[in-house]
């Protein structure tokens, strides 16, 4: 399968591990503008249990703001999702790598923005790699 | 540029035109998870305005469940952004399409899934097609 995605695996504890990454991206200039308890909404919605399952939406203001200006429809793929779960004892965090959205891929000054987007994503998410 | 998108304009006001896509999306079984109004956070952030410009995360709970067994990952395209702008006088829509995601192809009964998801988000974007 092809995973166009930035990912690392962390054996801290979920709690620690979304409030480590949040002051990462928060450090490479990303806010996070949403929130999903996925866990949460779906044992609401449709009494299922899928375990500790969170979704941050990121988003860089500068960054987002040039590729609006570059591409119109850019909000399809921003915030980009950051998924944060357990699996086994570790968490495992993904997320889009906008570089590799097809989308930006036929546009020089558009792939260079999210080639910036996806440095800042990736150094945030691999800052929880296992040391 | 490839754009793996559904999309329509519609010349509908703006809160009209996301009012009726939010109950079209309910019609669907998709809920609203997230919102971000994109004009007021660009405002607040770095003083820019983009005019109006509105991103909904949307998620059928049912379909979400499903590829989640399938693919743990899936919270990569979940929920999935629909945009909504202006352009000139109209107002743009545009939603990941689920289907075309390239994780998603690689596995046929995930792939099912993001179909049925990629059918109910064509319909809800699509009820806003002038006529």
């Amino acid at each position: 399968m092809h995973e166009p995605a930035i990912q690392t695996t962390t054996s801290l504890p979920m709690a620690e591990a979304e409030e480590r990454l949040r002051n990462a991206f928060r450090e490479e200039g990303f806010g996070v503008l949403t929130e999903v308890d996925v866990q949460s909404v779906l044992a609401d919605r449709i009494g299922a249990d899928v375990g500790p399952y969170r979704i941050l939406g990121v988003c860089n203001p500068q960054l987002a703001f040039r590729a609006l200006r570059l591409w119109r429809g850019f909000g399809l793929i921003a915030p980009c999702n950051v998924a944060l779960y357990d699996v086994g004892e570790h968490r495992v965090v993904i997320a889009v790598d906008p570089a590799e959205v097809p989308e930006v891929q036929g546009n020089s000054e558009l792939y260079q923005v999210a080639q910036q987007a996806s440095g800042g994503i990736s150094r945030a998410v691999h800052s929880l790699d296992d040391t």
